[in-house]
């Protein structure tokens, strides 16, 4: 769906430096780019790819556009931009209406005429589907599930019973919202299941990615606000809060009972022990583990990097005698520990 | 499904404080719960919401009795008390037996008439299916594959070819049992696929988290034993044993060829390197690493927690110099680095 | 398939050390190995159950066949020559051809006659199937899709829009590729979606595990290259390159529009950050997160081990003050620090 630059210009809040005649139909990257394509530039690291571009068109802010050869789209937030640009050259497809005629819809399923359910999925009595929504081939719905207007199951995912999800959510291929949560007991001669009688709320505008899981309540629900997005490979357990437009990279695990406060962000593999809370804005770099709860917006981090293998291990094998490193360090400062016994700087 | 506190009581053998005849209907958490909820308490670190709730009944020890005020079931175990509460309160809905019309199940197949074959599952010739199983929708059974009475397939569970499974598991969404193992043979030009000729067997009373995958062994089998509890998104290598009653959360990973004994407890996000034995009795804690073997019972820990960005990454970049450090301590004692050679405390 | 030791000799180019008419119709494990069995020592750590066993031949090299009671097949890679025994012996089933008539195939699909499409598989219009391909049960392949020759999806594949894969490659159970990559450009109020336009390529010889996630790219595409092998529960992001004959272990996380070399081994639980470059030849240790990109070939760890819980935890103390340790000793070395103050070996 080719647009021209002025219409984009009004369309989407942008300065066109250039010319307004000018058509774009496809989004490519700057050094990829050619006649016909729009690209943008957002992280400074790529900037070097401006002067050689051969894209038509160029979403950037004022401070980068003097190096742009091309038409420029001068924006305030050119990512922003750019992704509601490429929105609009690459619109959603769409949803027909009607179901497949491989699906499986129970009586008593309320489906609006509006929804498509697609080849072998299975939609079991009581559940809800809203106008528009889409439930892409070999999705499975158990009972009570009730699904806001406008989402999408692309394909192959699971809502168990009674998950209840909000507008204009996308789920994407083998998520499964609602599996029992982790709850056992032990006893004297093994573990008592403890049943899971709660459930899961997903707000509107959020995105959970291929194959997370996010496990439905013990007791109570478990809770993702609007406008949250959920990465691949995320796990969620249960009676989690999820507070709005916090975002979680992939292979994130997230402890039971936890709760997190909105606009948090959570890098790649981030783990969080169960029952704490984490305030409003916090962000969490890749691979940190939280064992206590943070009360403080701002960044934290816990993962240590790459090194050469052996220098590695040689560092490592002296953090497992750090205490006694410090203590020789004590002793050298002739403190309470310099005879060899107590350590005074616990 | 109520029920009177007397008869919880004798049921479940515990001493009511309280009116015997209190209809119980539901279970709630302390906080939220009102009247015809019971409610548990465990964790002290919930003891602050025992005063204020407005359940019927509360399920706790005789320390806690004191302080509460509504009906008390007082239990040695209250956490394991409270589950076969639950469980009375939230039977399993009966298994109906027979098929879905839109199940394919192979000539071939023995699937006891108790058992239930839900929509779009798959049931390959030879496969055996006992007296009482679920296998939900979408679930895949290739041949061979044996599943023990009462054992309940959520939804969308594969299981590749000769996996068997005892008797009253769960088996929850995504998960993928007997898929091969991660073996390939370095040679000159590039990687030989080494079969993975093992099976996967699964003893009773065991429960896999959604997505998590079991790999079939390479030669020999995978080997999870009785009463084991794996959460969700976990990753059990080629060749590994699980020892019975081991409980494990999510997001860990086993590599191959490790056995685990019995009774442990692995938090989340451990990995485990391959060819290792742990001992029976081993806890580990949330997202520790081993690499070597662990002959003695006992808690290890090994992972580093959330600090403050920069005053992280000051500290983390001092680790890579610690053992230059360690030696400049050295120097400072007089020993034989003195002089700036080598480190005698190697 | 029962085979000759002096036909195996011959196939695999081995030094026959023994019976050339004895018949091995299986693999086994050195101990476990009955008659009938062949065997294999590569892992100098099973050394210690060659001389009890009782396998009629064993696969090894000229240094440990001295030690070798039953026949011995000597091999220059015994590993690589036992995995070839291995898939001579356990012949792949062929491919039947045709398709289950449960299965949805759209009009406008270009299945070859040679191709077998399972029970419940969907097939939208426009995926191209190549010869002798295996799609598996409850697999669903959206448009576009194409598959090389040879290729085996094994069951509950999914391949979104436009994927394309090489031939003789294996993709196991629950993996997803070509899911929309994790774009969201932050905005005033919450997130934008970033359409993801581009694709995923996958090249020949490829094995990508259970439930393993590779997203398409965002503009441009995601691609895997000749020869990877990927592990179960691996999260590829979207314009990662993977280069030939790399081996990535179960639960690796690889962020977005990351470049990793030819011949990369990567361990269990690796995680590297997104838009770095990893040079050919890397090894990754397990459990290794990679924040910079790596430009000389070798080997790179990052991970601390298990140790005794309190032992790790007073030593992680410690850690969480290093900076303050190394500032001390630079003033017992009388530094600049020395009153106080700076530290003059930041």
């Amino acid at each position: 769906m080719p647009a021209r630059l002025a219409e984009l210009a009004v369309r989407f809040g942008c300065e066109l430096r250039g010319d307004p005649d000018a058509l774009v139909e496809r989004v490519a990257p700057l050094q990829d780019a050619g006649p016909g394509s729009i690209s943008f530039l957002a992280n400074p690291h790529y900037r070097r790819h401006l002067p050689g571009t051969r894209a038509t068109a160029v979403v950037l802010d004022a401070a980068s556009a003097a190096g742009c050869a091309v038409n420029a789209l001068v924006a305030r937030n050119p990512y922003a931009t750019y992704a509601r640009i490429a929105q609009h050259l690459y619109p959603a497809r769409p949803v027909p209406g009607g179901r497949h005629p491989s699906a499986v819809v129970e009586a008593g399923a309320e489906v609006d005429p509006s929804a498509w359910i697609g080849p072998h999925a299975f939609v079991a009595r009581g559940v809800r589907i809203g106008r528009g929504v889409s439930v892409g081939p070999a999705s499975v719905l158990l009972e009570g599930v009730e699904i806001g207007a406008d989402t999408r199951l692309v394909a192959r995912v699971t809502l168990c019973e009674g998950v209840r999800t909000g507008e204009r959510c996308i789920l994407h291929p083998g998520s499964v919202l609602g599996a029992d949560g982790f709850g056992h007991a032990p006893d004297v001669d093994g573990y008592v299941k403890v049943p899971q009688v709660g459930a899961v709320r997903i707000g509107s505008d959020v995105e959970i990615g291929s194959n997370s899981t996010i496990d439905r309540g013990a007791i109570g629900d478990t809770v993702v606000e609007d406008g949250v997005k959920i990465d691949n490979l995320v796990q969620v357990g249960h009676n989690v809060r999820i507070g709005a437009h916090t975002v979680i990279a992939a292979c994130v695990g997230i402890s039971g009972s936890t709760t997190i406060g909105k606009r948090c962000m959570l890098g790649g593999m981030v783990g969080i022990a169960g029952h704490l809370v984490i305030c409003d804005d916090v962000a969490l770099t890749g691979r940190t583990a939280v064992f206590k709860s943070i009360s403080k917006p701002g960044a934290y981090s816990g993962s240590l990097w790459a090194d050469d293998a052996k220098h590695f291990h040689r560092n490592a094998a002296r953090f497992n005698r750090l205490e006694e490193l410090a203590r020789r360090v004590r002793r050298l400062e002739g403190g309470p520990g310099a005879a060899g016994g107590g350590d005074g700087d616990e």
